[in-house]
């Protein structure tokens, strides 16, 4: 039996279709389900159990976007850092094998040589470096806790998306903010995203973190760029001069624009296809949101 | 009607007694009467009881020593950030004002010129500045979360002290402790701590953060050669080396020591006794634990 946590999310909910097209069987447990920030109930819940894997897909990333968490600061940390400290500490007393859905956001920029950022990069977008929003310092935080565990997964997510239009999808996000920033980012297929995670557990590849991205990178130009070829908007993409502009009218915080590599994920023999094909392939299947 | 937070804890325990002293009525709430990290069961609770005031004397500070933080994270930041975290959210919403006793050991060392920290002082022994222990890292975050809060006090407290021996009074630790590392430190006398906490409020100062000291320094062996002058122990006080030393053979994370400034506490009127005169005291008073 398989644990899925926070099952109702744009993530979680992706894993729940991808196990029932599998076949494969889950209970999803919430807030609602159990006191996931109470050690001794989730302990209790396992013990009883006794999954054979568990998927933390729960998260809170703010409502309508990263900047809500700098007012739901408790918030954002209980989901982003307390419920995954707590997964690590029971997981790690019962043995139970697990995957913790982290985020590439702990991350700015890239390399000093324009390279992606690795596994054994450092998060240079945390508490620890004091330059990043709320948000990116809870997830930083969950991955420091959770640093040396040796039964667990760290799947680092970066941007979902993929062919069905919604408001948690970048490619929708592209298609309907007022105004675009340009920065170049690595984002990940969700769909892809999902069995990629999956198969680390059922092939069993080595635990550890995963940056678990399309390889390469990719523009938001590129991405207006291919949306304008399609004719899927009618609309003038407008873009911000600059990230201080950005900063200045739409944002409270920085945001973690960054290009991180996944070499170590493909190398296990696991596939993810080519960031500008992914999008290509996601905006010619695209199923708008009626 | 006061509530007290985390009323059976060193501090909490002080507090009760004052309150008692004074024929101060409050309800003591813990973890066991309510789920302190639920924001809408403490919020649902702060309606119906409609407190006057809060203290929020609840914290985690490791045992037998804040090393133990390091093994109990999710534990110390739930009790040391969520939990005044929430705090701070639902006393903003129903406008309640409260006080949070929050430490000195978001700081380390002493201005360049020997003085102590103030309150304008940013912590120096925090996540941000990524050179802290767990422990000192939730309770800069707390801050943090609460900082620019308008109904609250921040109450600083630093290595409590009393005449009562116990395991958590540093001079029992003094005494009590193999050997010893030599450093300077601001500490609070216990007692006057939540005397001044209290009429902080009673006397209705202005909401923000108070460094709650006594005044002045003191170093491990001046108050060594207080207890040998008064034969109070019967050993030859020990020494490790240096700091470095102390790192090696005794501790897991580095501690905080420091020197703070209580002048704006002070400039209220609220007294609190110079820091030698009130080592002498405790040590003249001295209640051994049977």
């Amino acid at each position: 039996m398989i644990v899925l946590v926070g099952g109702s999310g744009y993530v979680g909910t992706a894993y729940q279709a991808y196990f029932n097209s599998r076949g494969i069987p889950f209970v999803s447990v919430n807030r609602s389900t159990l006191n996931l920030c109470d050690k001794e109930a989730v302990s209790k819940f396992f013990k009883e159990l006794k999954p054979q894997f568990i998927v933390n897909a729960a998260g809170y990333t703010g409502k309508p976007n990263v900047d809500m968490a700098e007012k739901e600061k408790t918030r954002c940390l209980l989901a982003n850092t307390i419920l995954p400290g707590v997964l690590f500490e029971v997981c790690t007393d019962l043995k139970i094998p697990w995957g913790h859905i982290s985020s590439g956001c702990i991350f700015s920029g890239s390399r000093p040589d324009g390279s992606g950022f690795t596994e054994e990069d450092e998060p240079n977008f945390s508490f620890r470096q004091n330059n990043c929003s709320f948000y990116s310092g809870t997830k930083a935080l969950a991955e420091e806790i959770m640093d040396g565990g040796t039964d667990c997964y760290t799947w680092r997510l970066r941007i979902p998306f993929n062919e069905v239009d919604g408001p948690r999808n970048y490619l929708s996000k592209v298609m309907n903010y007022a105004k675009l920033i340009d920065v170049r980012n690595s984002i990940s297929q969700l769909d892809e995203f999902v069995r990629a995670t999956w198969l680390c557990w059922e092939k069993r590849v080595p635990f550890g973190v995963y940056n678990v991205v399309n390889p390469g990178s990719i523009t938001t130009r590129e991405v207006v760029e291919k949306i304008r070829q399609r004719r899927m908007v009618n609309k003038e993409f407008q873009f911000f001069k600059d990230e201080t502009e950005f900063m200045q009218i739409a944002a409270k915080v920085p945001r973690a624009n960054c290009v991180m590599d996944c070499s170590k994920l493909l190398k296990t023999g696991i596939p993810m296809m080519e960031i500008h094909e992914a999008v290509d392939w996601a905006l010619d299947h695209w199923k708008k949101a009626s």
